[in-house]
Order: structure tokens, then C-alpha cells, then sequence
């Protein structure tokens, strides 16, 4: 059998347990540039110091997989936090699963994320790699540089979970 | 009198002098992710840690100026480096000196960046705060967390320079 997981909207207060939503908060803006510029300011904080680490820029160019989906793995990088901005404007899927412990189908959870928001997953908090509901959608990747192994990927044993969400144009 | 800024193509080997572009770089790419994703790797690296600071997500919002655009004055960041990323897929306008020394209406130099070219000025490096071509363009920032001081601004006095450049729609 498989679970479907529920899609829920993406908020900084529901995604708290997994990191941090970087999105136009207007109670952390304001004007700068004489005028020309908001800054909305410090949305989230980059955390890949462990075994001194530093922070990278990358770009992933993400194709678009399957739906309804089937979340049969999940990864995470237990030495830093991970940045995924989009780079065109349309929705996107985050899948996450809270705790230390080895995911299931059973504990992700997955959030629908708005053409404005960019995610920021925790130090060590499990996902599933980029998910686009458009053919092809590239994002801006803040995360750790280094030589360390920093991917833990798990593939579920028995159960898997699915996630039903009609693909955009 | 003022002087006319030539606007050049941006490309990493022009831009070197000035920090990093962040762009699909092939040559710096391979796949992951099943297949389903092109990582472009380490295209950048943050450096923001001098006096123990920290790299943090921002989004700045910005409006156009008037064009032809008068360079009255310029800023930099001693103390870390400093990155824009669109969020909408619109070419900007990047303008920047070289050098340790305060800038003139003589040393500025502009680069038109693509729609999906992102931009890190180097620690230091004097730019001209954020310039989008088109109504409104948001950009994820990335730069130096802290209390510091790390903002100076340089009015020019005397000659000003200007850029003249057709604004988008």
C-alpha cells in the first residue's frame, strides 16, 4: 500500500521544524538606496560552518518527474544547510521529513511553495531531491563546499509514499 | 561634463576583476539526482567570515531608476562579499570599479547581466547599489550577517558619470 501525502501551503511557521522560508516578509523590510530598494533582511542564515565548511553558490536546472509521484527515497546533509531559490517564477514542491530518525513513508510531509519562495532546509533535515511541476525549472543552490561526505540518501524498505498534484504548464 | 559609460557584456573572464558571475556554466556541471537534475557547481564561493560573520538570505526589491542613469555615487562592503540573483527572468544592470581606491566618474565600468546571470561583488569591490531595467525586479541577496559597520558610500564630487541604455518593458 501506499500513503498519500497531503500537500499543504508552504509558511514559515509550518515549515519551522524543517528550516526556513525565504519569502517578501514585510515585518523584516525595509527601505534602502535612497528609495529605489526594499530589503526584506535577513530571512534565513546560512549553517555550513561544521568541520569548516563554506558556502557555495550552484545552480540546478530540475526536470520535471512523474505525478502523482511516488517519494520512494529521501537524502540529507548532516554537515550543513541547504538553499533552493527558483530561478523562473512558478510553484514548486518541497518534501520533508521531520527528526533525526530515518524517514518513512509515513512521517514526509509536503508543502506546495509559491513562485516567490525560496526554502532553506536545516542542517541534517531530510528531503527529496528538487521536485518542478513545470517541464524544466532551474534554481539558485546556496550549500556547503568541501571535500566531506555530506549526502545520506535512504531508500524506503516496504511502504512508499506518493504525492498527487496536477503538473503546471 | 559627464562621462558616458560604455555597457559591456558580462562574462566571468570580464567580471574576474570584480568577484564572481553565477551562471550555467557546462563546464563546471555534471547530474544528479537520478537524472532529474543538472548541478552547475561551485560557481561561487561566499566569503563573509572576516570578524566571525555569518552569510544570511535577504530579497531585495527594487525600481527602476531614471535612463539615461546619472552614477552620482558608489558603495562597497569591506568586510564581505555580496551577492544578487533575479527572481524574475529580466536582464539588470551591473555597475562597478576596479581597485582598492575610492572610485571616479572615470574608473566605472557597466556589464548588462542576463536574465539568468546572478552576480557576487568580491569583499570590497565598489559597485552602484541594485539597477533593474525593467518597472520592478526582486533578487535574492546574499551577504554578510553582523553588526558591523560594512556599508560605505562614496558621492562623487565634481564629474559624474552616466549609463544610457533602453530600459525594458
Amino acid at each position: 500500500m501506499a500513503i498519500k501525502i497531503k500537500v499543504e501551503v508552504l509558511t514559515q511557521e509550518a515549515f519551522a521544524p524543517f528550516g526556513q522560508v525565504i519569502e517578501m516578509d514585510v515585518r523584516k523590510s525595509f527601505m534602502i538606496n535612497e528609495g529605489h530598494t526594499r530589503r526584506y533582511h535577513e530571512l534565513a542564515e546560512v549553517d555550513v560552518a561544521d568541520g569548516g565548511g563554506n558556502a557555495i553558490f550552484s545552480i540546478f536546472k530540475s526536470s520535471r518527474r512523474e505525478f502523482p509521484l511516488e517519494i520512494k527515497m529521501m537524502e540529507h546533509h548532516p554537515m550543513g544547510s541547504q538553499a533552493f531559490m527558483p530561478m523562473q517564477a512558478a510553484e514548486w514542491l518541497v518534501v520533508v521529513s521531520e527528526g533525526d530518525e530515518i524517514p518513512t513513508a509515513e512521517t514526509c510531509r509536503a508543502f506546495l511553495a509559491s513562485a516567490s519562495q525560496g526554502v532553506q532546509y536545516g542542517k541534517g533535515v531530510w528531503h527529496h531531491p528538487l521536485l518542478t511541476l513545470v517541464v524544466e525549472q532551474d534554481f539558485w543552490v546556496v550549500d556547503r563546499g568541501g571535500e566531506e561526505k555530506n549526502l545520506i540518501e535512504h531508500y524506503f524498505e516496504g511502504e512508499v509514499a506518493f504525492v498527487d498534484i496536477v503538473p503546471r504548464d
